[in-house]
């Protein structure tokens, strides 16, 4: 077989779909985040302003974080030097595992390499260990538990996305004694929404299945400590496993989950993406560490947010250009074509130096293209007007309709 | 289903069996590593000498590499804030790939969160993306190659460890015109022993196969630039997919893979664990440029660590302490049996302050437990002689059988 044809062929019916990703190439300015440089593929370079970093909270220039990881670069150097059984675990590690079941109310937290492996290989482990386990999964879950679920063969029920009514007519389907797993998100990264989570607990308790919650685009951003929707609503003891990432509003990398002793110590012994590789560097650990620390006890980051959130959507109503509403922090701008929506997003990097990616199929069904935009508190008002701006201007180049009423 | 019953009733289940691992808590004391601090379960604290590091070169304190993640820190912040196609490509990502590319000799490389993940991820969607794909599989490979192979759920054809009449007969056996991958490790981790690359290739070529060599063990130490064994035999060019970490030799953390610019781009588009998931940090992906750089450049590490090997197997053989034999910077010192081999690294580290993690099953064949020795050029002669002692008493204490003909 000819490999390199196959490939070729691959990817040009990638770029003859509108699904091909080029990357833009960026350099963060630390201390004046949301500002980086970007290097386009002709080699110039332009200084934009990024609206799409899920670094929510701009924790990634916090001088607590990248001071705890200077300091741990200098104390321990750069990586772990080996698996967390073999010669990887540092102390950094052990420190952030407390940090982080504290954060969630519960015994124990686990880290992984990411918040992708931690999904995989928690579900992965928990679906395939468990004999006869069903797996509910909700229909939009991230990539990262539909192949955690898929890899463990357990069998899997898929329902619809927040949807309690055929949650529970899919529970009650099941046979009555078969070990059961509800896994699903609080905050969906696309739209915005948030499950209902005390009605599916009261499932759960119903029906005698465990629950898997994935809080990646809410730890540090709800709650009174950040530890996400279930820690603002008072639900996290009703939850079996909470999972969540350090590269999002915690600004650096790795994901965990928090739960029991038991459950954490079972993972920890039997899911291979945890067990045979590197460990995290000490220093990723101690800035995550400082991270979850800061925004334990300060909500002014998560103040900044709400009120840049409320002032872009705001402003987007004022000019009637359609947003998805959402009770979370996730500003989906519809476009509703592929087409026009990489122009406004090449164009308005191009001529406003401002970055947002545009999101496209498969990543959201065809004719939901939209612009995904993550105000956070290091957006000025100047930088919300300018963006504001763009996007008016942008609509009447485009012909975009707006949406009359909102822009009362 | 009681789950916390079921939990602790496996993990009683594997103490029973003496399979349940207790992490050594260790901070690395940069730039004096090989010594650490170890904390032990009571909290009591000890200086330790690290003898079990996949930090192979001690670049983990290089000042090269921690330098430039302090530059990186400064410059950007500690981490990406997204995926490598939502705002989290940085520019020391594209430097990082372009140094990757270089040091293989392939036109392209893409990093991965870690290598098990550029295992996995690569392994699993170009099994799956290519139609009846048949991988044949060396019986020792890495569990995130076989994890990456079973979730692709393609054909896999099992060949004994580096057996080329095995593979022969199987690709023989398999029909002529099915795409074909052959996925092997130069350097395999615990016997230290090295596949016949040059054999290999050309099996593939005989019947049409592409090649995917793990050199994870290898990378930055064979080659004169540090590209791995198959950089070492004049190879490198007809190997399809060269995968290698930057979390052993290179000292920092992340995987990667190196080949066409067609089968990364198609890995790049292709793959969840690629796509979904947040980038590397920038100071981490400019730590490992930076090590990348150092060992292209320099040869003073390699011969360090060869001389300590060398120095560490005379010393073992002079005492009759058995090892296996293997052309590999990797000493399997032989136990053969679990409680001795746990007995053994508990005294050196209470005793003697040395640190060798013991490798029991599954991680190696029952009988086969053993102390898998990875010196390095930051062990002073000290180091080696105080190593050699504590072994040679423990010996005797544990009455270990000698090997008479090598102690002469």
């Amino acid at each position: 077989m000819d490999f390199q044809s196959y490939f070729s062929d691959r990817l040009t019916a990638l770029q003859d779909e509108g699904n091909y990703r080029v990357f833009a190439d960026l350099a963060r300015y630390r201390g004046d985040f949301p500002r980086a440089e970007h290097t386009a593929q002709s080699g110039q370079q332009q200084d934009v302003t990024i609206w799409c970093s899920n670094d929510y909270l701009g924790m990634g220039q916090h001088p607590d974080v990248t001071g705890a990881m200077h300091d741990a670069l200098d104390r321990c150097g750069a990586g772990a030097g080996g698996t967390r059984n073999i010669s990887g675990t540092t102390h950094d590690h052990v420190l952030l595992e407390r940090e982080l079941a504290d954060l969630h109310g519960k015994d124990a937290a686990l880290l992984f390499t990411s918040g992708y492996v931690s999904n995989w290989a928690a579900l992965g482990t928990l679906a395939s260990e468990i004999p006869d386990m069903i797996v509910f999964s909700d229909a939009l879950n991230h990539a990262s538990m539909i192949e955690g679920i898929r890899h463990s063969r357990a069998q899997k029920v898929i329902w619809k996305h927040n949807d309690l009514a055929d949650l529970e007519a899919k529970l009650a389907a099941a046979p009555a004694n078969a070990p059961k797993m509800i896994a699903f998100e609080s905050v969906y990264s696309m739209d915005g929404d948030i499950a209902p989570i005390a009605e599916i607990c009261d499932l759960a308790d119903k029906y005698g299945a465990m629950t898997y919650l994935d809080e990646v685009h809410a730890v540090g951003l709800y709650g009174p400590r950040g530890g996400g929707i279930a820690e603002q609503e008072g639900l996290m003891d009703r939850l079996t496993v909470i999972e969540g990432t350090l590269g999002k509003a915690f600004g650096v990398v790795g994901g965990y989950i928090a739960a029991s002793t038991e459950l954490c110590d079972f993972v920890r012994s039997f899911a291979s993406g945890f067990i045979f590789t590197t460990a995290l560097p000490p220093a990723v650990a101690a800035g995550a560490a400082a991270s979850v620390r800061r925004l334990k006890q300060s909500g002014s980051e998560r103040k900044g947010q709400r009120d840049r959130v409320a002032a872009v959507r705001a402003g987007l109503d004022e000019l009637g250009i359609p947003h998805l509403p959402n009770p979370s922090h996730i500003i989906p701008v519809m476009v509703g074509d592929p087409v026009k929506c990489k122009f406004i997003s090449d164009t308005l990097m191009e001529e406003f130096g401002i970055y947002i990616q545009p999101i496209n199929y498969p990543t959201v069904p065809k004719g939901t293209e939209r612009l995904r935009i993550t105000p956070s508190p290091v957006h000025s008002e100047a930088d919300v007007a300018q963006l504001l701006g763009a996007l008016s201007e942008l609509w009447n180049r485009c012909q975009m309709a707006r949406i009359p009423c909102a822009a009362q």
